[in-house]
């Protein structure tokens, strides 16, 4: 199949411009249905999500369905769907669970009751939990579908579509079902739309990603809560324990000190480097956003280059004793931690588990015990240069937004990209359209209406740019 | 006035043996009064627990009120009681507050529900938050007037009454008020309630106490809480900063590292040393009731010596990041930690709270600042050897229990005891009845049925004693 007519496109945009306010109530719907993956309390939420994707694909037209997951908990289920068409076949993926939303209090409005605001500087945004990550990037490419759907009543390619409800809490489901399923899902070529722009002007296709491996730890010393005055001095504490342990995971170059922990990491080459100094040329001004001013990773390298190419180690949580108003005189018995390993391609997940554990367990001092356990691990990922499909969409991309696109790297984990490879021998080609400032993850996250309405409008364009790929 | 004839004593003895189960009675009811003064929820609960000290204090013919206290958050009410009498003035002090229940599903019956149950080891035992701090403690006391003033309508000596209640959260309401209204509570020696014997067998007295210096550690850094595979490695942690800060506290000796800490510190004599080995022999006999084995204190004393005249520093609660079930992949905006040293006399709580906040400035990294909130300080304290009230309490002791009572040190902090001494020039004899395993602060906290009835019993022979007291 060749690629439309270019006035074929062009009906599909100016359907898209015209529909962008019914577009936006589909998104509010999504976004009211609280499908936070990693509390069990919301497991019907995220298969209601799921249900509603389903019910969305089928009026598209797909073959559409939900299926069970097997191999781990919490077991959210896959939706599943095939549309018609020949030639080039594509799979798109996207996750419809959410992270949590505390703290609760810092939202100026339920994280499920979605806001449409224009910021200070003018600009409107989307306000939910999961705006940007990742339902309002999946309705991107839905959104694109229904156009030429509604328009030309085909897409210009074969497309599949499989959305995931595990992506945020570390879930095992997905490769083994990938595994089981490859001949259904085989298709041409990866879409996933989970990333970000390089920065508000400049769209960009991201083609390699830092995996994770996440372990949360339990010291544990003495049988019950003491007094500290009784028994401090004396009594192990486990909290001193865990801040010893947590305390030696980097230098003071903020390298990590595991053992082996940089084997088969490489360098990007210099013109890459070069590329993205460019594009990012002041770390304080890239920090700013968060509120920071200096790049406080591995010495030697910008602020980009420590999240989109360095591996790194982050504590995410930890918690032990009194925690309260006032103060509370208690020894603790135990105390936690999670821990995550941020990695790069190269790098083998199950070894810096055994490692890093190792390195807990040889500073372990009497009286106190360990306890792990694993929070799901991904390696890093990165798109073979040669893919076919590459340099069209790129162009699609240029086309919407009159720049050049990019190709970046990115500091979050999409396991998707690595796992997708292992069990169908695909590239994934990540197109994203988030912004620096979305604060997924955090409270009062946000998807821009400029992200979500260019967005679908680049993946129109996409989605013909790919037609003839041979 | 002389010490009243043995036959009265008898015959006040034999009363308190048949009124033990009505003196049970009245100590349940007390415990049933959930006054946590460390959580403003409570607060009433405090008053009201101050209210029916009153009470019973005034049926014992005292003139008792309770007094507000104006100088500092949370204010709950002093209880003041005044007896009639001649000679030999005595000011017992105690406390009625208590601390914090968590984790309440450790409880085997709700803290607040006192029960009488017999242990594995066939002993009686009272369960109940404050059923041995200081709840069971201050009743011991009282109950030992009531007895005197039931058989021979009039105590030995004459007794005032201060109960506080603000021992439990740090509160700095005491000292003003001791200040305040020295004339009225001025007396010839203060009677404390609130510490431990020796072991299950032998009694004691405390004459050293540790003081504490308590502070709250907040570390801050990016402006919200932020994706930790979009910032990891380029933002600062402040997980990361807190950990690094509390591991350099004490060196791999176990001593504190601040500056000046130990200064002011002495060993004590040879003599006593010997006493205490004799007596606690066994470190981890000692410390088997928490479930540990050895002293994880510092190097080169004992257990015993590392809680009873060992400075030390705790880290008594840490917060930060995700502390919930599953995982989350954030970089938090912000930690907290709860820390406290304790301190021997020589001490001074003021220098060491600077040289700790100066300590932890001195670490922080760029892009962090930290917020201290200070949670009191009271300096370590010791009987002058000379109090002419130590000896015949301590046979007293030695009278009730059939072996001679020891003087002990203690590790917790008992601010009256250096406050009564500032504001009164008074010093204090601290006699108690608790035990190691009373698991005072935590769950299930207990008071020995033997404790609190030869506790009484103690308090009876006491009060005859020190009539005669010159």
């Amino acid at each position: 199949m060749t690629a439309p007519a270019p006035s074929a496109l062009d009906a599909v945009l100016n359907h898209i411009d015209a529909d962008s306010e019914n577009a936006v109530g589909r998104l509010f719907e999504l976004l009211r249905i609280p499908s936070i993956s990693t509390q069990p309390a919301h497991a019907a939420d995220c298969r209601a999500a799921a249900e509603w994707f389903r019910k969305d694909l089928a009026s598209l037209g797909f073959s559409s369905s939900t299926r069970e997951v097997k191999w781990a908990a919490p077991g959210h289920p896959m939706v599943v769907a095939h549309g018609e068409g020949e030639g080039t076949h594509v799979l798109f993926y996207g996750h419809y669970d959410v992270q949590p939303t505390d703290p609760e209090n810092l939202w100026r409005a339920p994280a499920f009751e979605p806001q449409l605001v224009t910021d200070a500087s003018g600009r409107k945004v989307i306000v939910a939990r999961g705006a940007s990550d990742d339902k309002g990037q999946v309705m991107t490419f839905l959104e694109a579908c229904r156009a030429w759907k509604e328009v030309h009543g085909s897409l210009p390619v074969r497309v599949s579509v499989l959305l995931e409800g595990e992506e945020e809490c570390g879930g095992s489901n997905l490769l083994p079902f990938l595994k089981e399923n490859a001949a259904e899902l085989k298709a041409d070529v990866v879409l996933v739309c989970d990333t970000a722009m390089a920065d508000r002007r400049t769209p960009g296709i991201t083609t390699s990603l830092r995996g994770m491996m996440a372990d949360e730890v339990l010291i544990e010393c003495a049988s019950h809560d003491l007094h500290s005055g009784v028994y401090g001095n004396a009594a192990a504490n486990p909290i001193a324990v865990l801040c010893n342990v947590l305390a030696t995971l980097r230098d003071s170059d903020g390298r990590v000190t595991l053992p082996g922990f940089y084997d088969g990491v490489k360098v990007p080459d210099d013109a890459t480097r070069a590329q993205w100094r460019e594009l990012f040329p002041d770390d304080s001004a890239l920090l700013e956003e968060a509120g920071l001013s200096i790049a406080a990773g591995e010495k030697g390298f910008t602020a980009v280059e420590q999240t989109w190419c360095r591996p790194s180690c982050e504590i995410n949580g930890i918690s032990g004793g009194y925690e309260g108003e006032g103060f509370k005189t208690v020894l603790p018995a135990k105390a936690m931690a999670k821990v995550s390993f941020r990695l790069v391609p190269g790098q083998n997940p199950d070894l810096i588990r055994e490692a890093f554990r190792a390195h807990v367990r040889a500073l372990l001092p009497a009286d106190a015990t360990v306890t792990f356990t694993p929070h799901g691990g991904s390696p890093g990922f990165e798109v073979s240069n040669g893919s076919a499909y590459l340099s069209p969409a790129l162009n699609a991309l240029g086309d919407e937004w009159g720049v050049p696109a990019v190709t970046m790297g990115c500091g979050g984990s999409i396991p998707v990209a690595g796992e997708v490879r292992e069990a169908l021998g695909l590239d994934a080609l990540m197109v994203g359209f988030a912004q620096a400032d979305d604060r997924i993850h955090s409270p009062n996250e946000q998807y821009g209406l400029d992200s979500f309405h260019k967005g679908t409008r680049s993946w129109a364009r996409i989605l013909a740019a790919l037609a003839d790929v041979k």
